[in-house]
């Protein structure tokens, strides 16, 4: 074979074969399909084992060696010409939500997949390894506490107790489940140093859709914080005590919910969602008594973010207690805004201006994996708009063509990245 | 035995046997007994079985020849002097809410045992037949959608397929478990024709206990409406869309609710409970694309209330669509305003008069089996106070000292009316 080493100053645009990376797709979206665009393929369930099956497969057809980690995390590792420097790494997840789309962390994983091959048919050969990676359960769905166990765990940005103890609606751990579907590896098989990390990803959100602009370069992670809030009231028939001297936990939550989102609109850029309720004793006839509901909030900037919550929890106290209810507001999760690396989001900057693409610099507000890893490795994401921005929902759509110059970038970036000898900072 | 027939107008007040009615209290509050006041009989269950069961061979000892109809419904009658003469009959249900208390419906026909025991205790013979009554599932908890399926059924305010087709949280029909507990009778042993009906209830509000006052003379019932109302928006991920672009189907839910309160303000007597809601598709990263919650509603005015109904849909369209989304508002079931018997709450007030018991005329709200058979026969009820209010819960709780007047009042009512040969109005 006539390898041949390219150095970061002679560029020559790789591409990446768009038919070979759909066909990988239509495999994809046959394992845990629903109605006719959507996946379900929980974490750890026999639709996660399967797919993980034939993506090994892949890996190693690709002439990948395979290793797989005490999380589950899989690393398909193509060596470079000087395998004591630390691999660049890329990838993302193929577990999705329930309800889910085809593309969400799968298009990181097939596209990581694609570029390898790119570079096999070209007899390309890199510098650095290139490791390509699959995060166990970045969803965090199907486990309770809720946490990108793979990549939260490699970081240890969860512990170990945290991740192998959650629990999921069955009372299965998730220890138990990744056992079972014979993905338990070694803590070994972890990497021990990453160059860098880039993670191809749908932008979940409209921005790059409604501006028909083909690449976001990610700069960082917005962070969000989950905050559980309880409203707590008194129960009693419907037909019994007088209005004047009821303490309905809903009425009140719904005050809350909407004086919350009066908060948010002075904050420009601030992001709210409260996706989940919970309404009790939740019977007709009755008074509710407790009322429970889960709080998603982001902004920029962590300073801005801090005060608003303090703000919604003052508010709120005020607002409920008035009337002789109580309630509370615990921050359960806090996902730290993520900074991204300066340097590689140079190297996608230029790889986008090779190819001509149109680009926009944006915050993520996703919790990704690259999250995690930021936290301890270079790390930028690319992201390809994403149909309306509607995401985690089997109308999720990319077109083929955003998808070919997504994967075009991660190519060419991952390649650059790998025959960098120093290391990022 | 030396019976005598004592006319209306020469009324001794008898008294039922307090200790004896406790006794069976003490037996039902072990059927099903939750936490250590409260009691889940849900109807048709096994706990259902026992006490019907139970209660049967109470009837039967206390001479009353029992027949079950075609609804499950247990008719015990004491025969008069003229059996020719339509029977005056008390009664109410013995199943319970979920997580229910000890003395809804149950002391209506454990009093209604108690009289009769009372009146065989002093060998008064009357000159109507005299039956009490257990109505079966007043509560309409189990079974989907929610009928007091006895009283309804009897008096056709229910279709006997509505009944029997409604279905329980496991796919159970109402005619399977009737039937599965040995409970379907015949419909020949429904009454042909009533003379008048009362029914002794906690009064599941705090009025009487508030102003210490022992017994309520119910005059009607104010009714009350079910409305569904479901909110359409759309979802996306929480770190999509903008949140000037979102149509949060939650947001508009929560001002919706504070909406509705607000009208609801305007309008002294109406009441008001939001009691069940469901948020969908109900994760944590998602926007909610689907809020639904049932309403129930009452006042004392049925025009009035109709134009609060009207108000509320009004209001809430132009409030929801204002921002693109959606709302259905659709009123499930309207039980009616029910009028009580003038003549009946006239025996009543006579009896509390003699007993110089404090009284107070009110409307129940409460959508009680009297509701129902005051559409085909004069009827009334009797309330007692109840703790604070608090019903449809383990902590729901009346004194033996008001319990004791409450069955005084019922059986002297009974009585009376028993020796009346003229037809009611």
């Amino acid at each position: 074979m006539n390898k041949s080493v390219e150095s970061n100053k002679q560029v020559l645009n790789h591409v990446i074969n768009l038919e070979r990376l759909m066909e990988t797709f239509e495999v994809s979206n046959k394992v845990g399909q629903i109605d006719e665009t959507g996946v379900r393929r929980l974490a750890l369930t026999k639709e996660d084992k399967i797919m993980r099956d034939m993506f090994t497969i892949w890996l190693e057809k690709a002439g990948l060696e395979v290793r797989v980690d005490d999380f589950g995390n899989i690393y398909g590792r193509r060596e470079g010409l000087r395998n004591d420097l630390a691999p660049v790494m890329t990838g993302s997840h193929l577990d999705t939500q329930p309800y889910g789309g085809r593309y969400d962390g799968i298009l990181g994983v097939l596209s990581g997949l694609e570029a390898i091959r790119a570079l096999n048919d070209n007899n390309v050969e890199t510098l650095r390894p290139i490791e390509v990676v699959v995060w166990t359960n970045e969803e965090g769905n199907r486990f309770a506490p809720p946490t990108p166990s793979g990549s939260g765990g490699m970081t240890d940005n969860f512990t170990k107790e945290e991740i192998y103890e959650s629990i999921d609606a069955d009372g299965h751990t998730f220890r138990e489940e990744l056992e079972k579907i014979g993905y338990l590896g070694d803590m070994i098989n972890r990497p021990e140093e990453i160059h860098s990390y880039v993670e191809l990803h749908i932008e979940q959100a409209p921005v790059l859709d409604r501006e028909n602009i083909s690449i976001g370069i990610v700069n960082g992670d917005r962070g969000f914080n989950i905050i559980e809030v309880t409203v707590k009231g008194e129960t009693g028939h419907s037909s019994g005590p007088p209005m004047e001297v009821r303490k309905d936990a809903l009425l009140k939550a719904s005050e809350v919910i909407v004086t919350i989102h009066e908060i948010i609109k002075e904050h420009k850029s601030a992001m709210i969602t409260i996706g989940k309720m919970n309404v009790a004793p939740g019977h007709n006839s009755h008074i509710p008594d407790n009322v429970n509901f889960i709080v998603q909030i982001a902004h920029d900037e962590e300073i801005v973010l801090n005060h608003i919550i303090e703000t919604i929890k003052d508010t709120s106290t005020v607002l409920v207690e008035k009337d002789g209810l109580e309630i509370e507001l615990d921050v359960r999760v806090a996902f730290p805004r993520a900074h991204f690396s300066e340097r590689i989001v140079k190297e996608i900057e230029a790889v986008t201006q090779d190819f001509g693409y149109s680009t926009l610099h944006m915050l993520s507000g996703g919790g990704h994996d690259a999250n995690n890893i930021a936290s301890i490795a270079p790390t930028a994401m690319i992201f390809i708009p994403c149909k309306d921005g509607i995401s985690h929902n089997v109308k999720e759509f990319a077109s083929e063509e955003e998808i070919e110059k997504g994967a075009n970038v991660l190519l060419n970036t991952v390649l650059n990245l790998a025959q960098q000898e120093d290391n990022l900072e």
